[in-house]
């Protein structure tokens, strides 16, 4: 989409713990703030969606509501929850993507559910077999980009080096990193270390024309060493919670004054309102997965992150990063 | 080995960061608190170890030396240098182990090396196809043990129900802990959810005996939800070195006045010097690895714990618990 005109997002209105209050209030400080560059389709409950809009001010801003009947919570099964329930908010949110009533859409809710949904009305980017969620994680340095953080498990080593590829352009495009490290979450800095995924995935990466740096292993990572880190998605997510879980515990440990800034600094850059959520990377369109627990401001955040994706057109130049990656492997 | 009769230990003296002097110290400590219960042979370089010796009054301790004439270093390939080096001293340990002259073994040197030492030295109890090494981390509750942190990559359902049974025998008897909680390392808490590896492991953990608990997650895993935590090697290394790594970033940025206290005990639940190394479980012998940076008080700990092993027999428990574990499951 050409820069100037406007972009359509699609929120899920009854994705979060917060929901539909934080979603609604997000779309509209999204909207609000993108000077209507940015359009939001509010999908859900529509007595619910309009009871929360009349809160706020949103005279002559672009936001509509889809109406959706059906909500799926968090403990449901995906793939189970998205066959039976055709009218849960974040299917008829991908269903709209699909059919181009908008061009991205962002969810809070079960994050299965959002894969699933995406898989199912999107379809994959052309060469990419499986999509990976890439998430932010806190380094000594500045963040880094881990891919994938649960969307497919059991990879195989061409998945991650698609993973890598998308890794990149995500870098460049959204971080503005130039020449982003990309390095393969291993146990061993060594070639022949890890196991057969990771062995094989290293020469597929070594091979290819990203800027490898290597395995990384949990401390070099903590370190800064790669701007992106690819991993099978079961690897990715024990990571993601780990890590989370840590900082949860020292962030309430760590209350009370005094100026705890080295941590401080770790802890923000995990701050997910600040990121507006995970992409999911390598299905044919735009989507950004907030977290279950989004603030207003984060799912404000996602939207424009969203947008962003939108106008930068990712996904275009992920399909061309990975073809490259390809042929180069021959 | 009756409770009473003396335990003779090797220790690798060439193995750790701080090798041979803080080996040395830390035998000749653990010889001297244990009031002879505990005998020492240092394996290694002989004037090198008997220099330590000298600063140390050692006079009527039980301490001998087994001369080792090479060393394996911490970036060497742990298969090749075992092959080409049949003078190393964790090789010559492990050679003390499996003729009988000893009856455990402590390193502090390239854990692969000690692994693969171990392995070819002392082979497999019976019924256990692949060791584990298991690590205790750190809880808001009490420690947890995890295995296996690395020894055994590309792990087979059966494996982690192996790795179970250990950690159970591990729990118990040596960490006192009653019908310990055992859990599977997984990306979700229902029993579907995870890897090929990890839905084919919950159904064999489920039919055991085990007290199984179910999935856990990371944050579920720093709650403390589990005792004994299964999961394959890749994943326990990549977590080990995740935790580590933060906790080595907060430790240099917490410095300074102020009352940490739940960092601290964090931490200190963390500190290999208190457990003295994490135990190679499966193999039939007694083998502790020392963690590489290692001091004296810590190798004084992993040699007492080594003893422990033999007095309790562990191998033999492990033994009855996997061949019940493995009939439960046909």
């Amino acid at each position: 989409m050409a820069s100037g005109s406007s972009v359509r997002i699609a929120v899920d209105a009854m994705g979060g713990e917060g929901a539909p209050t934080v979603e609604v209030e997000g779309a509209v400080g999204a909207v609000r703030e993108s000077e209507g560059r940015v359009e939001a389709v509010l999908v859900g409950r529509e007595d619910d969606i309009r009871a929360e809009l009349e809160k706020h001010d949103h005279d002559g801003l672009p936001i509509s509501i889809a109406h959706a009947s059906e909500v799926i919570s968090m403990g449901e099964s995906p793939a189970t929850a998205i066959r039976k329930k055709r009218g849960a908010s974040v299917v008829v949110a991908a269903d709209l993507h699909a059919r181009g009533e908008v061009e991205g859409l962002v969810s809070a809710g079960n994050t299965g559910a959002v894969v699933a949904s995406s898989l199912f009305g999107l379809g994959m980017l052309e060469n990419v077999r499986r999509p990976a969620i890439a998430s932010m994680f806190p380094t000594i340095d500045r963040p880094s980009v881990v891919l994938d953080v649960g969307a497919s498990i059991d990879s195989r080593p061409s998945d991650l080096l698609t993973f890598g590829a998308m890794g990149d352009v995500y870098a460049r495009h959204v971080l503005g990193r130039r020449e982003p490290r990309v390095g393969l979450m291993n146990i061993g800095e060594e070639e022949t270390k890890g196991s057969e995924l990771t062995q094989a995935a290293y020469k597929l990466l070594a091979e290819s024309r990203m800027n490898f740096v290597g395995n990384i292993e949990g401390r070099s990572f903590l370190q800064g060493k790669a701007d992106v880190v690819v991993t099978d998605g079961f690897v990715g997510n024990v990571m993601l919670k780990l890590v989370e879980g840590v900082l949860d515990i020292l962030t309430s440990a760590l209350k009370g004054p005094g100026a705890h800034q080295d941590f401080e600094m770790l802890r923000s850059q995990f701050d997910y309102a600040e990121y507006g959520g995970a992409p999911l990377l390598g299905v044919n369109g735009v989507v950004i997965i907030a977290h279950g627990s989004s603030s207003a401001k984060a799912i404000k955040n996602a939207v424009k992150v969203a947008a962003k994706f939108v106008d930068t057109d990712l996904g275009g130049k992920i399909v061309d990063r990975v073809s490259e990656a390809s042929v180069t492997n021959g």
